[in-house]
């Protein structure tokens, strides 16, 4: 343990003691969004210290939340996973990314990473409720990037990029980030992002992922 | 800000630019279960520095998270109360406090404050989607401490004092807590914790609050 714990019986207290360390949370982030090499960490980190990097990882396999694992020739390389155990930070992370969305500055283009505006922004705002019994298949086309999500009986998993996508969004991250403020609608955004997809489709994207209302005053 | 931003446009970075310091979750956790003056919470975080205490309790409320209240007489003394802003961190703190609770050790007997077992371990179990339009009100006399709980339409209230409880819950907070880890059952806790109510009550308990099972190996 890198610093002495809480040592409150509570539950609050204990998962503080292992994920409460600066940086930690956002190793998770990023480890959530797939398994990732040490290097792709520390460029998806912009300002943790190499050795910061390796002590948090390090700790977080002793807590048994992240394992390293081997890929196969051709790859060949180690890369950092997220175990099982390590997965049940998910419902945390959706929660500060729901709590932290209405803190931002209104984006500008081009300075959104499209990983953060797809995993980081859209995805948290599920509604599980809803989501239950839907399938839906979402392609990202942002900035240059192509990401994939789909929602299945209530959850969100990578889709596969074979699949054929129900919606295709295209344009700038930033827009989405908007779109998921609820500071503009899909009307006014255009043509800095753009949808294609059944009106069925389309309908089931904004039940599906319900747009943050509460955007601080301060 | 007392710490360096991680300066990330991401929400979930934004949330723990706010709240990530230490003590300071905490610190909101103890807020989020009513108002208190500044030597209750220092009462309430055992290991906290006055000073530290200060800090933190003045960086949320720049934050617009935490205000403070002056009570009439004859109470007639200063109070810190969550504002608006900073009740929307209640899903961060049922997140961390379900993410939590199986990494804690089997509680002992009297070594488990009554407020953190109703307040911190059994309230972030409500099933929000069971709960809805469903009403339960519970009285809790755990070791010596009366805490009141009502569910109403899907949110928990404290209860008024004087409401009349559908279930009565009296004996250890250990025993809530080994109730809430899936641990033991009411058969098997007894005499430790006693439950009394109708039989359609003691069912709803079990449905709004589902027993955690994810109770790792490690």
């Amino acid at each position: 343990m890198p610093h002495k714990s809480y040592d409150q019986y509570c539950g609050i207290a204990a998962a503080l003691d292992v994920v409460g360390d600066r940086w930690t949370l956002l190793v998770l982030r990023e480890l959530s969004f797939g398994r990732l090499r040490f290097t792709d960490l520390r460029t998806a980190l912009p300002g943790i210290a190499s050795n910061l990097l390796a002590g948090r990882l390090r700790d977080l396999e002793d807590a048994g939340l992240v394992e390293q694992q081997e890929l196969p020739a051709p790859a060949a390389r180690t890369v950092y996973a997220l175990t099982a155990d390590g997965r049940r930070i998910g419902p945390v992370l959706a929660a500060l990314a729901k709590f932290g969305l209405p803190l931002l500055d209104d984006p500008v283009d081009g300075g959104v990473r499209p990983r953060t505006a797809v995993h980081g922004v859209l995805a948290p705002l599920l509604d599980g409720v809803t989501a239950a019994g839907r399938d839906l298949t979402m392609r990202f086309d942002l900035d240059g990037e192509e990401h994939w999500l789909r929602v299945r009986d209530g959850r969100l998993e990578r889709a596969d990029r074979a699949a054929q996508p129900d919606l295709v969004l295209t344009g700038s991250a930033a827009a989405l980030v908007e779109l998921c403020r609820g500071t503009a609608d899909l009307e006014t955004l255009a043509p800095r992002l753009t949808v294609r997809g059944s009106r069925a489709a389309l309908t089931a994207f904004h039940e599906l992922f319900p747009v943050t209302t509460a955007v601080p005053t301060a």
